[in-house]
């Protein structure tokens, strides 16, 4: 937590990846974000990974810092409940992100016709209404045939475009609502998916590529794009991946491994530049099959020391395992990370924001909520109902507190 | 181009992927960003994939729509020009963007001296100031053991982590610039590409996993985690991908493929309850077998069509080539993208921002500048240099124009 957007409001109805982690981004920024849930939990509330005890550790993560109503909005009374939380008055509120449908209950029209100037992002699939997800928008946009060796199609195991369209809810939610603040008008801003995936293959180059130069990009294994990069094991079997982008780069492969001849002899046979990245590329296999000795020569831990010292710009594969068991950086030696008690799972390792603002300290990384644990209060604090009248509702099974989270 | 963000002026001294394609997302929301350059071209000015012409597909894709001025800032008079643009006085101006060491002349110290008020975001590979790229950072947390079969590490060929951090950048930038319109306080802002890497690895539940439930997740292949999704060929070869997450999604493909008495008995045998995701997951290489027969009977053409009137979640698989050629969504069809004439390079596809809304148009998306094309106007209009000053800095080589780009 950084207390960087005190103050500001913003109410999400999401499942899955992306609209809740683009809530718990500015939640992490120091707004406050209301999730509203069904009494129970949403589709997402149980997925995978899941502790023994059932808990899942993927929904706890993506809503972390954030307050929860636990509402039935199968009920008119319900829905009538969220549509006053999300259009409620004040100027730091009317912010609402939902990647349910924006129809029926939810339709903007509905929603604007009590608060004109509200924001309301609407996270959708395509741009024609279907359904999509990050898997079926990746197999989609190419990448799958451009992983591993191109044989077969080989998909990414992390959801990039849910990540990637997660700040976009957030950089929209705030690009809006500094519009707002400026001239008094509110925004529906939609945002599909395969169009974040689609956008992101045009900014880096890759629809270009193929319509200018006629071609697809191949796959390449493990080496990077149009420069010298590659994994390398070591005599222990452990590897690392080496990248030799810039010129200073570029030198210290060369200077460790003592390759100076060898590569000045490879430049000439190919009749090549190496000091240009693109040449550098061209011949790849041959300074890989080059550099690869020395790596064999040597277990793993003389080889970091070495590439440490040489000034090389390298990193270590490990296994996720490996990165929390022996990794500094993914500890709470690193200040983003802190141990955080996680109600119903226990104390674990909890980033925070990675952006670091020298005008606020890093207060303490706040868990996911239990389903329902501040209905009370915040049909008090923002709805203005009294006791009574929430009573009400907890007896018509209308809201629900966190004694019905199990 | 959406303008909601005129009249926001950011300065950016920029390299490879994260911290110009920050600047340009920004610059695609209407805000006035400005690149200063070493006459010439920086590091990345060249990369591949280059034209037949050796003009850089890469860095015109992620410079779209800003001002470009060149400038040589080995000389301490382009240094204290370049000093001059980013703590130029005003409202909305004194933002300034660069993955650029923060020290000697760009020190915070030194600008801040200037404008206290500055918002300064300054991106580094890692927290200790050493270098990373997407690469190094990528094999760091383990992702390349989850991709393919597992046997071998496989590296991500899309940087992922490069495209998540230019998201948080411009996030950082306007979140800090709210504070600064409410309070008056700038802001240093650092961001480290590995700690983007390691705080969403957490927020995804990977980290989590591995310390609670003491495991790192196994390779999947083409599985998706936790629910049912995989990739089928068809009888002429062509892949879909099927992903089954919400409860109508696996309805919709038992019911596509006539599976539902053998989706029965294999609950039975299995002693495991479809409705709930992670049994399907658990079941996932029967479920998948089961399925089969049924892609490998039909056409890519006849399997697209039945899964389109049936609702089932699903994507093609397409070479990136196919994407441009075929799918109407990567082309102008789809109001997100324009054929721009880039100068230097010809007419093509390009994206604006995939963020619609509502109060605004989508305007022309704009071309990449040349390199010092708005040197001029920029040391006229910003800095009020006369045009007899403005002619000394050419003749001193301290500033340059577009004649210089080629």
């Amino acid at each position: 937590m950084q207390n960087l957007l005190s103050g500001l409001r913003i109410i999400e109805g999401s499942a899955f990846i992306a609209a809740p982690s683009g809530g718990m981004t500015l939640a992490q920024l120091g707004a406050d974000v209301i999730r509203f849930d069904q009494i129970g939990g949403g589709i997402d509330y149980r997925r995978w990974p899941v502790t023994k005890e059932g808990r899942s550790l993927y929904w706890h993560s993506l809503n972390k810092g954030k307050r929860s109503i636990a509402v039935d909005f199968r009920q008119e009374a319900g829905r009538e409940l969220l549509r006053d939380l999300i259009t409620a008055q004040g100027e730091n509120t009317g912010l609402f992100v939902t990647n349910f449908p924006a129809r029926g209950w939810l339709a903007d029209e509905e929603l604007r016709a009590r608060r004109n100037d509200l924001i309301f992002l609407n996270l959708v699939g395509d741009r024609h209404g279907g359904t999509a997800l990050d898997y079926t928008v990746n197999s989609r946009v190419g990448l799958p045939f451009l992983t591993g060796d191109g044989e077969t199609p080989v998909n990414n195991p992390f959801p990039a475009w849910d990540v990637i369209a997660r700040q976009q809810i957030a950089l929209g939610l705030l690009a809006a609502e500094r519009h707002r603040r400026l001239t008094g008008e509110g925004q529906f801003i939609r945002l599909a998916l395969a169009d974040v995936a689609l956008a992101t293959m045009g900014h880096l180059g890759y629809l270009a590529e193929a319509e200018i130069n006629q071609q697809s990009r191949p796959p390449i294994g493990n080496h990077v794009f149009g420069t010298f990069g590659h994994d390398f094991a070591c005599r222990d079997g452990r590897r690392v991946m080496i990248v030799g982008v810039s010129p200073n780069q570029w030198k210290a492969i060369v200077s460790v491994t003592n390759s100076e001849q060898e590569i000045e002899k490879l430049e000439q046979a190919e009749e090549l530049d190496f000091r240009n990245e693109g040449d550098r590329f061209a011949a790849r296999d041959a300074i890989r099959l080059l550099f690869e000795p020395w790596f064999k020569a040597r277990d793993f831990d003389e080889v970091c020391e070495q590439l440490d010292s040489a000034g090389v710009c390298w990193g270590p594969y490990q296994t996720i395992a490996e990165l929390v068991q022996n990794d500094p950086d993914c500890s709470d030696d690193n200040p983003m990370f802190q141990r955080v008690e996680q109600p119903g799972i226990g104390e674990y390792l909890v980033p925070g924001q990675a952006l670091e603002f020298s005008g606020f300290t890093r207060e303490a990384v706040k868990p996911a909520p239990l389903l329902g644990e501040h209905t009370d209060e915040i049909l008090h604090d923002i709805l203005g109902l009294d006791s009574s009248a929430i009573g009400k509702l907890h007896d018509a099974g209308i809201v629900a507190g966190s004694n019905s989270d199990s």
